[in-house]
Order: C-alpha cells, then structure tokens, then sequence
C-alpha cells in the first residue's frame, strides 16, 4: 500500500514531551477521504495515552481524536462527501460494522472492538493508528462526519468527543423538555453536557464542589449550581433528577448523588474508569428502582445527530486555541483544570 | 372506630419466639372488605423484621404480607369485590395516591411512603399495621388483588412478594421471547424469577455457587446453570445477559455478574438492602453502557397484572406448607436455606 509522509506532533516514550515528527499516512483507498487537519481538540485521554497512564500505549503516540478538517481527496466509491467539503473525525476511525453492535449504530460498543482515531490497530498500514495531532488523515468514509457550515469550525472540535459523550446518554436516557438533568464536575465533558441538556429543553443543575463556577455554569445555561459539599444544598435537591451525567475524572463517592436521584433515575459515569472505592449503599437504588451505569462516546450516526443538533441549536465548545507547539504546557495546564473548557489546536501552526 | 379482636401469631421483642396473641382489626369501612386468611406465605422480611435485624420493628410484630383468603365483608363503596370473592393482600395495604409515583400506578414508589402491610403506620386505628399472621384481615380495596380461581391457593401466596418481587424488574427491563435473562440465587425469589421470566418467553439461565441446584433449576424452567464459582463457565457467559435478577439477599461481589452483561444490559439487585462492599469497576459498565439498577416488590397493577399472567400461564409457587405453630421453626429451617422454595402457612391451623 502506498503511502507518503505528514508532519505530526507525537511522543516516543511516557516521560517525554511532544515533539515534532513524521509519519506515515496511507493513499486514500477507494473508500476513504483524506482530509487536511484545521483543528484538533484537546481530551484528556489524548495526554493519559501519551503518558501510558492507563497501560498499552503504543510508541510514537500521536494523540488526538477530535478533527475538524477539509477534504482534500476523496476515494472513487465514496459519494457521501465531495473535495472541499468540512469533514470531522472522533474517536472511531473503523468499526467491524457486523456485529449486533455495529449493526444498531453502536460502532463505539463494537464487539470486536472498534479501531480508535490512536493508539488503535491499524488494519492497513499494519502497526497502529496515529491522531489529530497531525496535517492529515486518512479515514474511512463511512467514519467520516459532516460539519455544520454556520459553526466556529474550531470550536467545533470539541464535539467530537466531549460532545458525543454527553449527547450519548442523554439521549439514551431520553432527555427532553420534561427533564431534570444534573451535571456533575464543570470541565471539558461537563461544560458540554450542560449545553447539550439545555438544548434538549431540560431543566440543568450543575453539582460543583466550590462557589467559584457558578457564574459560568450559569453563562453556559445551567439553571441551577448545587454546592455537593454543602448537606443542605444537596438535601434540597433529594429525588429530584432524571438523568446525572457525571463527568469526574477520578474516583469519587457516588452515593450522595444517587440520593438526589428522582424514581427511575440514573445516575451515569462517563468520566471515570476504574474502581468506586466507596461502599455503595444498594438502600436507595432498590427503594426508587435507580440505576448506575456507564456509557462511552457514541456511534457515528448519533455523532452526526449531534452535530446536526449544534448546527440547529447554535451549540459549540467554550474553546482556548493553542498553537500546535504549545501542546505540552497545556498538558500541565489540564492537569490543573485551567482551561475554561478545551484547548483547540490550530493545525496551521504546525 | 369499632374494633373487633381475632387471633394471630406474632412476637413482642426480637429475642421471643413468635406465639399466639391476640389483635385488634378495625371494621370494614365504606372502602374496605374483610378477608378471611386462608393461606399466608412466610417472607425473609417476616423473619427480619421480627427479629428487628434492620431496625425499627414495632412490638408486638405480626409479621405476613404474602397473603390469600376469601372476602368475608364488603365496605359500602366497593364495586370491586364482592363477599365470597377469593382476594389477595401483599406488601402495600395503603399509600397516598396522590404523588407522582402512585399516579402511575407506582405505590412501591409512593413519595410519602406507602403504608406496609405490616410495621407500618395505621392510618385508622393509630400505632403500627398487623399482617397475616392471623386469622383475618381488614384492607382498603384499591389495595387488594383478585386471585385466578384455577392456580392452587397455597401455592398462590408467595406471589403477592415473592412473585411481584421479580416480575416487575423482568416487566420493567423489557424482558420477552428474545430477552436472555440470569437469575442469581434460588430461593423464594429466584425460583420464581425463573419461572415467570420463563413464562415471558426468555431464555433463562440460574447462577449457583454449587451444581447441587442444577436438577432443580432445571425442573423450574432454566435452560442453563451456571456454577458463579467456575471461572470457565463464566468466562464462557461474557457479554451474555440482557437482564441480570440478583436475588441474593446479603452482600456479596456484584463484578463478576457484570462481566456477563450483554451491551446495554441491566444487573437488577431485588434481594440485599445495604452496602456493597466490593470495589465495583466501572470499566466494563462504560465500555458496554451496562447498569446496576435496584428495584422493590411491585405496585397494585402490576401485582395485578401478573396474578393473571400467572394465572393464564399455571404458575404457582413451589411451596412447603406449614402449620402457623411451626413458625419458628421454620424461620430456623428458612436461615439455613432449607425450605423448597417457600413456606406457607395454612391459617386454618390458628
């Protein structure tokens, strides 16, 4: 297979910083696009990867799986796309496309595993799958979103994976004008749920652990801050929500939201893999038929919905672009949650 | 309000046996209808609560809410019912009607707390609720349920919680001729969870510790045993499972199960109120959109609704009876899980 060489910024061990590289990128075959790279998002799982945080990450790393591009090519059984038009990449770059997963647009719950935008097996090139964090990529069509025209394409990004993993469960979990959501932890993935349940015409709390977010949980359409260090605040809103989507990245006590949860609530993780160290008191689950679960981004046909959604409902990411360069100090500047509420990387800088 | 005294059997401190006593019933109002107790079916929680093993048990405790016998008397309201009607009394004897949950038909749910059939608060006659112990019993009619005449009344009574217990879950999860459910523990609960997950058209498969359940299961309706101890055969269920109805009533490690969840599978706890002591890993709950969910015996409908599924379909409970001076012996037998599957006491012995 032939193929030819794109700059890209990536990582040859755990302990280094990111740096200037070449790769390798396939010919688009008869049923890819390949698309020049304007904007990538910044998700922590792109610095978790290339740290080796959670294990099996492949060297050099090049992270990066929330691409907003043009299409500089297209493959000859590809109509869905034409030369020129926006195109977007999240976090599933092939799919089986035959399992039961698959085939009800579940790509992301594929059962053979879904190829990820990095660190994913690379089925043409052999090796694994290189991000965003680079000029081009090749994709295959059918992995391939459509960009809304009328949005800040950089702010767009963002959609990619912190949109799609709030919009999942909320539709999912049938979020709608009725509804009484809850958001727990104002970062990346929380500033977007709230967008997103609010577009949903839901009725939006955020759980903050400090005051100091309320201005913005507000500015960004939240219709309630609720203090979960203070017992008060949180006994005010007992049984109250439908739906919690609850974006903290680490392990936390998840009890006392169950408690706030309505009949037939539930409480979803998608922000946290690994082990809930606190003792989980089945008491108010049973009593109120609530559940806890867990979802993981989204298929590309719900990616689509979503961006179709934002494109309707004016709806993008509250972004800080950087330059490609600048990639390792935002790394520590997200360890530190200073970013108000994701870096977007400007691919012209690199 | 006019009272009458009849006979029952109950205890007047958690250390006393359980022995005959006497107790007040109110007369039927216009709203109620006198039931006289033919067959009373012995629950776990009758055993608990006598023994005040989860707290706040009122003495003397009456226990018994799995309760069937014939209408005696007829409040001047009641449409329902009439006098010679076989009738059926399980958990719920009142709740407020008037809260969201019971406007849909959910009184398991009341928001104010739906009134116990026994330990509860009595509206009417002041201090706490008196169950089936006993040779009578006086209900509001909107909490009482018609029995299918054709089904062996003994065999009857442990539906009204045992049955309900696991029939709601397994309704409300969608279970049917394609669903793929698991049942964890045979007991009261699980045998029947069994069979009217059986009756609904799944394919049912028990989780045991020791294969000495298999011939059992299977003559319940089971198409598969599953030794949980065998790392081979629950490596050999991964993914399986739609619906998981856990009926194990002490704490226990719930991570095994769900591993074999199949995407978007639900892993329903209906027998352990407390704390779960294991470190539940969220990593296959995201990657597959699984839940751990609770849920509590049923509301009047759906009790309702399943008498006549089982009616319609032959199912009964598998039954020991027992006379009511053998009850504390069989509290004994029912610690050590020897009772196949359910005592039930023929009130004509009081």
């Amino acid at each position: 297979m032939n193929t030819y060489s794109v700059k890209a910024y990536g990582t040859e061990s755990k302990e280094a910083d990111l740096k200037e590289m070449n790769i390798e990128r396939r010919e688009a075959t008869p049923k890819d696009v390949e698309i020049e790279i304007l904007f990538c998002g910044v998700c922590h799982s792109d610095l978790h990867t290339a740290r080796n945080d959670w294990g099996g990450t492949k060297y050099p790393a090049v992270p990066g799986h929330e691409i907003v591009g043009r299409i500089t090519k297209i493959g000859s059984e590809v109509s869905k796309f034409k030369v020129g038009d926006l195109a977007g990449v999240g976090c599933i770059v092939d799919s089986c496309g035959t399992c039961e997963s698959c085939k009800q647009d579940l790509e992301q719950y594929c059962q053979t595993g879904f190829v990820g935008t990095y660190n994913g097996k690379d089925e043409h090139l052999g090796g694994h799958t290189f991000g965003g964090y680079s000029q081009k990529v090749v994709v295959d069509a059918d992995h391939v979103l459509k960009i809304p025209e009328n949005l800040d394409l950089a702010a767009v990004a963002p959609l990619l994976c912190a949109g799609i993993t709030t919009w999942s469960p909320l539709r999912h979990w049938n979020v709608g004008p009725n509804s009484k959501v809850a958001v727990v932890g104002l970062g990346g993935l929380g500033h977007m749920a709230i967008k997103l349940a609010k577009g949903l015409g839901a009725e939006v709390t955020l759980f903050s652990r400090t005051p100091g977010k309320t201005e913005d949980a507000k500015q960004l359409g939240a219709d309630h801050v609720v203090i979960s260090t203070d017992d008060s605040q949180m006994k005010s809103v007992a049984g109250k929500f439908d739906v919690i989507i609850d974006t903290v990245p680490y392990d936390h006590d998840i009890n006392p939201y169950i408690s706030t949860l309505n009949i037939n609530g539930t409480h979803v993780l998608v922000g946290y893999l690994g082990g809930l160290e606190d003792i989980i008191n089945t008491v108010p689950m049973i009593m109120g038929r609530k559940s806890v679960a867990g979802s993981v981004i989204g298929g590309i046909a719900e990616t689509q919905e979503m961006l179709d959604f934002c494109g309707e409902h004016n709806i993008v990411s509250e972004i800080e672009i950087i330059k490609m360069q600048e990639i390792n100090e935002a790394y520590e500047r997200m360890l530190k949650s200073d970013v108000r509420y994701r870096f977007v990387i400007d691919m012209q800088s690199l």
